[in-house]
Parts: C-alpha cells; structure tokens; sequence
C-alpha cells in the first residue's frame, strides 16, 4: 500500500534553539521507496543521525529568533509482516535474546517493577502469549478514559493506571509497563497513522512474542497496518517528535497521512498480527 | 595499578529459575590484562552476552531448586585517564554527538525532567563544567544522609531528594538526574571499587564533559582511581547485579577488592579528573 | 456479649521521650460497664484527654531513659446495633448533614481526589448504599493481598490500590477512599477484635448510610460484631496508637482480646449491618 | 482597621447542582462589627452551618440549571493582635495542649511525614520558635516561584517542594508541613486580604507558637495586618471555597478588599507578630 505523510511545525522563537527533531519516517524495508524530505523556513542546515539500534533519525539544527516554519513530507510502500495471532506465544526469558532484556526494565515513563502485582492480578492467568498481550490492550481501552488534556509530558504508567484517563502515548506507555511486568518485551513506537481523526502524530507499541515485535494499539483508533514508523525506544523518552533546547515556543502543528490508494484501507480493521519487521 | 576483585554469591533456589548476572569486569582497555573466571556450584552452563554499546556482560543461566552458589574472580593492571579538573567545561548541546542524547533523558530511577526546576535554582548559576558536577556531588555529599535500609530498589532520585537518605546506588542516580535536568549527559556505573569499608558493590556515575565521560562519587567513599567498571547503563535498572525469574532468594553475599601493591592507591583521595575511557 | 481486651507495650527509651497513647476504648455507649485502667512500669503520671467530637482518648506521659512497659485491660458489654442491610441506602449530598463534609474530603492516607475516577470506572454503576460499599470491600478483599511487610507508616490508599498488597490499616484507607470518591462519607476506627488470629490491634472503617454509621472490615479477618473502638479519625495519622517525641523503640507488643461468654460471638461471621453508634 | 470585601462568583450551572461555599468571613471577634450579606441570582434558599471548633461557614444550596451568580459581601473593623516577635518560643510537646495534636499530623496536602528529614537538615538547627517559622517562609519565599497554572487542585506540599513552583495556597501547605515536621503545630487559613494586586482569594498559615496562632504568609504578597479570616483547616481541603456536586462549570470570579480608611493601611509591610486570635 502506497503512503504519503507528513507534517508542518510551525514554532516562535524568542532566543537562539537548538531543535532536535524525530519526525522522519525510519529507513526499514517496511518503507519500501521510502521517498522524503525535510525543510525549514528559513532554511537551516540539519545535522542527520540515524541512530543504532534502531536507526530513529533525529535532525539537529540551530534556530535564530523570529517565526521557524518545520515542513516534512515522504512517501512509501508499506509492507507489512501479517500472521494469524492464533498460536503467537511468549518466550521464555531461558530463550529470550539477551540484547532484549532492556526491553523488560522499567523505564521512566513504563513502571514496571512498580505495576508488577497489578499485572500478575489482573493478567497473570491468561494464556500466555498474543492473547494476554490483546487482553491488556483491551482492558486498557475499556479502562482508561481517551481524553485530550488528561495528562502531561510527565505522566507515567503508574499515573494513567491511577488516573483512568490520557491520549496514545499514555496508553502506549500502560501497555508496555504491564507487558514488562509480565516479562514479555515491550517497546514504544512514534509513528504516522492511517485511519486518526483528525490527523496526528500517533504512539502504538510492540510486544516481542513468538520471536517476532508485534504492533499493538491500546487505543483502537489508528489502522493497525496502516502505521509508517518514526522511532523506536523504551518510551516516549527517547522518541520526542521535537526537544528544544532555548527558548521557543510550538504555534501550529499539522500532520497528515493518506493511502494514495483511496481504495486501501479498506476501513475493516483487521485481526492480523502486525509486525513492520 | 595491579587489582584483584571478585564475590561469592549464594543463593536458596526454591523451583527452576533464570538468572542473569552482570557481575563480570568490563573489557575495557582501561583493565589492561583482565584475566577472570566465573563459575557456580552446582556447575551449570552459563551463556554470555557483552551487550552493546558498552559491552556490559551478561551471564544467563538457569539454576535447578537447591542451594546455589556463584564465584567470580578477577584481575586487571587498571590503567585509568587523569587530567587536571581545571577548564574542563560542558559541551553546548549544539555540538552534543547526538548518540548521547539519549543520556540527557529521564530514566526510570533519574527523573531528569522532573527535578527540572530544583537543578536550575540549585545549580543553575555555578560555572558550567566540572566545577558544576562537582558542585552536584558535594551537595549531594552534604545533604543526603548515606543510611543503608533507607531506601528499596524501586527508589528513584526523586524519592532520595525528598527523603534526604539512601545508598550509593541513590546518590549515583540523584547526580545523575541533576546532571541531566542541567543539560549534562550522565550515566550509571556499577563497579568494583577499592576503599570502601566494608568491601561491597558499588555505585557511581559518570558525567560528559570537554568530551569525555568522567567519573564521579557523590558518596566519597571510594577511591575514584579505584575503580573496577561493570556496566554502564542509563541507572541501575540495566545493570542489576543479578536478575531472577523464578523462585530464588539471595542468601550470602560476599565482595572483595585489594591493590595487588598494597603501597598503592595510597589512601589519598585524588583531585584529578578521572576517566576509564 | 461481654469482652475483656487489652494490650502490653514494652519500648526501649534512650532520652526522655513524651508519648501519646490512643489504647484505651472509647467510651460510648455501646461499651456499656466499661471498666479499664492504664498503668506503667515504672510508673508515670499520665494526662489524659478525650477530643472531641469523637471522644478518642488520648494518654501523654514523659518517659526517662531505661525499659518501659504499658499496661493497658479493659472489659465492657458490647451493645451493638444491628440491622437489615437491605434497604439501607445513600443519603444525598442534599441532605447530608453539613458536619460530616470533612469526612468526603480527602486526607493524608486516603486520597479520594485522586481515586475520583478509579471509583466511578469501578463501582459507579452499583446499586447505592449498602450494596455498593459491600462491593467496594469485596473487590478489596479480592484484589488486595493481606501481606504483612508490604507497606509501611507512609503508605497510602493509592499507593495500597498500585501495590496491590498491604494489611488492615491500608485495606481501611482504601475503603474509606473509594467511598468518599463517591460522595459516601467514610472514616478510619481503630479497635480491639475478637476473631484475628493472632491477636493485635486492628483497622476498620465506618461509612455513613442511611444516617447511620456503619462498620466495614475488608480484610474479613474480624468479627464485625467483636469490635471494641479505640478511636475515630479521618485516616489512621489521628489515632496512631502510640505517638512518640524523643528517642525511644519498640521492643515488643501483646494484644488480646476475649468474650467472656466462650460460645458468643459465634464463630459465624454476621450479615447484619452493625454499628456502634 | 475598617474593612470592605466580597466575592462575586458566576457560573454555568447543566444539570441540578449542589453547592456548597466557604466564602463568608468568619465571625471571629478580630472581625468587629461584621455585616454581610450572601445572595444569588436566581435567589435560592441557602443552609448554613458554622462548624466547629473554627465555627467555619458553610453555605449550602441547590442550583438548577442555567446561569448562576453568588454575591458576596461584607464589612468588619480588623481588631488583630500584635506583639514582638523576639521571644517567642516553641511550646515543647510535653506541654503542648492536646487538643493541637492533629495539627500535627500530616494532611491530605501537607505530607510532613514524608518531609520529616528535609525539615530537619534545613531548619533543624536555627533557633527554635518564630524565627524558625520565619525562616521556614524566607526559604519558602526564595525558591518557591510564584506562578499560576504551576500547580493544580491535588498538588501537594511535596510536589511544591519537588516542582519549586505554585500559587499561595501551595506555598502555605509548604509552610505547614515544614512546620508540622518539626513538631510546630500549624493549620491552613484561607482569607481575603488586603494588598494583593490583583485582588483574589487568598490562602495562608498559622503556626502556634508560644500559646497563641500567629499568621504567616511565605508568599509575601499579601498584608499581614489586612486578613479577613474565612477558614480555618488542616489544608485547602476543608476550606475550598466552592465544592460542586452536580454538573456546573465556573465562569468568573471577582473578589474585591478594600480598607474604609484609605491611609490605611501604610503599604508598610509590618515586622510585628500578628494574630487574629
């Protein structure tokens, strides 16, 4: 399926910043002819860094005073892994890859040592495997309230748990802390989504089951094979779509994504496991 | 300066369970000639992993019900980087490598972004550098009350700033987060470390300034030219001495470090800048 | 029924410590005949003080340095009232008498403010009244390990709901909060129990129905209709049991309580609705 | 002193709403000669209630649906005490009347539990008595910013302490729980004051000290000779000065304090020890 996206920032800058930006689809071969650019107005000079594992592209830059307008746009084929969830299970931490064990650490913003009774509660008895990992996405999306405003850049898992309500990131950052405590790898995903409304940036995450990262959408909103990756990290933290060092403040935001086929989508969302990898 | 270093761990295993140590010295080559040995009794078959881009060393292995004990001993002629702290400054973050960034975020047990405003009031105006860093620590030093039992493995820097009280592995993860809501990159070592009494794991940190990772020891218990490196994380969550899925309790444990010179280190505590880079 | 209860405190004083004791029944009418005395080791001349409005009596003494030990025996005939829990029903804010208000508001250990919306999601649709807040015990008494160790003098209601585990101090503060996040007025009632085994102190809570004040116990370790009240309180930060300023520690503790009348209570547990008022 | 002061208060009410307001001066003998008057439009029949022990006033009502106005207003000649700081000591807890115990103790937002130690290092060795309490608010004062949209109705003193940032009634929490920690009996007053710009409720403490309650105002904003006294309470908590049970939105708030006698009073900030007692 052919994609176009993209977004423009607009900011208003009182003193010298430097931007680093995360907003530049990831080079994988999910993004088959993947086509972008990245401009300013005015026009600075990026500073690129694809940085490993996992290859997020982040952009630099040293913006002067006065309005900054940020305009990226790229196009790709996406091609999706699909599978039947039936028979996806975990893996035993005996055989887990050892470079995947960070994904099981708590991380700042995905508590997972301190949600690890919860977890086991609510969750410990059900089979192992893709079906545990949708029953948390579903209980999540029938237990936390989607609520712009309802949270900050600082809430964390624990908090949303508390405080029954938040937007994508949050219920990211909950999916992964409960599959963490239940020692599944979990993983935080910025990305572009097919199917939000209005437009925006969107946040998912992976579970690594059946020796495979599976997407999972706590928040049901976006198409789930219909998502054009951004950064990878253990959480929100490492993938901020815009860190300003200065003093600027964001005016406008503007994002967009649109399957060139108008046909695909189709809007049936689908019951496949997912995977970009 | 030639070290020996090493523990014996014991453990009562009530049903099979996975361990994964981080107890081995880093091959680094500021542990020139490391020679070393880990083994268990019963014997079990360990598999390693020296995890990028530290090459922290893992060990996995899975342990049957019984008593189980872990040995490790090591030696290395520590060949550490000194240079006079004077005029060692912070990076601008313009010119910041950008695969550090990920140092300046907040981390589960180093809410940068939350002490935010404490870091800026506190230390905002003393003289960027190590000047600064050190500034941190000796406040640290001053005002955080080192008490073993005051803190649990789930205290994050947050918690010690409030409650005044922690150990080393609270004061490593409070310099960090202050370093970090200041615009330093910071990390977390875990070490064997010569001067402490008695003889334990220890914890510091490390802060990027003029270009290099310096260590620093906000507890002033150990000798910073002392120090054997273990791992390096974002804090303690990656580098725990020793991680168990299973049914396991620690029983005994026992560390020790000695100067193979028993004339060095003289028990001077140094003033130089110290770097195992 | 009647009942003898009682408790024997011993501390280690290293410096004149002033203590303020909350032991001794109230007295109410439900204690009909009560007889008691309080007496040390050595002897000390105590003030006494019964605050209103809930007359929990409170006993200060200067301690000096050496052993202490507190005696404390009391009898009385419990004279409870019982009823129909059905029917028994909310009472509107409308009509609430305006002196019970303190008692909606959030305090220290019970943080209804920010358990609003957990407590609307959990039990917002449950039939009003008595029913709900059986509810909301049974789901405490389900979801919530009795767990000696797992929390301590700091933990609170939100804390005790994250955990998922603490003892019969925390399972009250939870109550008491989700009731008042529903607009039931709630308090803390510390007492003597027949039926935990073993004996000590322990942790109920009251919420106002139907114009009365009725006893809850999610822990269901008591028997309802075997509790002698020590004192009433917002959370337990009022009717801490022993209150100490200076240098002094617990060395040991003996609580007991007996029906004089070995076949009552019965060792049935009550449906009736019970309170002391 | 003579003094003018009132609220008018709007709002949009969807659906029956029950209110309750803590808005009225208190009838206090500080408060010679109190007149005032409470209306609404559309008139509606208020129940009032003046609670002990503070005889706080609370007014309760019955909103239907559509737009709301409250109008308050009043008058009273401010007879406050004054006296010489110097020498005004802490009233040691032997001593203390035990029916200040519960200020005490810690409160929903006045954690000094969990700020015991912070007090103790910071304030624990400067002279006892209110040159401590005005140490505690020079500190306050120092490096907590005042600054609105900061905090938010569940901010407590901990958070203040944490963020360095709120509006007065977080600076008062601060104030008390420092106080409480170092055994200084302290409680929550909320008010109308003369000297703030602009004008708007206010919020501020009072610590007992040398037998009587002296006001404190760590925000430094506000008169502390020019207080019209509404509630007394543990923290914002019970003196919030409209709590809603329905469905109604504010819409604007005015307040207005006006001294009759315009030369006073002196916009001198007075240096003297002040109680409304």
């Amino acid at each position: 399926m052919k994609v176009s996206f993209g977004c423009e920032l607009t900011y208003r800058v009182a003193a010298p910043t430097v931007f680093i930006l995360n907003i530049e689809a990831a080079r994988i071969p999910a993004h088959a002819g993947l086509a972008d650019s990245l401009r300013s107005n005015p026009a600075l000079h990026f500073t690129g860094y694809a940085a490993p594992p996992f290859d997020n592209r982040y952009a630099r830059f040293l913006a002067p005073p006065g309005p900054l307008r940020i305009g990226y746009e790229g196009s790709a084929d996406l091609q999706l892994r699909r599978a039947n969830p039936a028979g996806i299970g975990e893996v035993p931490i005996a055989a887990l890859p050892l470079e995947l064990f960070s994904f099981l650490q708590p991380s700042r913003f995905c508590e997972a040592d301190r949600l690890a009774n919860v977890a086991e509660k609510q969750f410990g008895s059900i089979n192992p495997g893709f079906e545990r990992v949708t029953a948390i996405c579903n209980w999540i999306c029938s237990n936390i309230e989607y609520k712009r405003g309802a949270s900050n850049p600082q809430t964390s898992a624990a908090q949303t748990l508390e405080q029954r309500a938040g937007v994508c990131r949050d219920f990211a950052h909950l999916g992964i802390a409960l599959c963490r405590a239940l020692n599944i790898p979990a993983r935080f995903v910025s990305c572009y989504a097919l199917g939000l409304a209005p437009d925006d940036f969107h946040a998912v995450f992976e579970a690594y089951l059946g020796g495979t990262w599976w997407l999972f959408d706590p928040t049901r909103q976006a198409l789930l094979d219909g998502l054009i990756r951004i950064g990878i990290g253990r959480d929100a933290a490492e993938v901020s779509f815009a860190s300003m060092y200065g003093a600027a403040e964001p005016d406008s935001m503007r994002v967009f994504v649109t399957a060139a086929d108008p046909a695909a989508p189709s809007r049936e969302r689908t019951v496949d496991a997912i995977s970009t990898g």
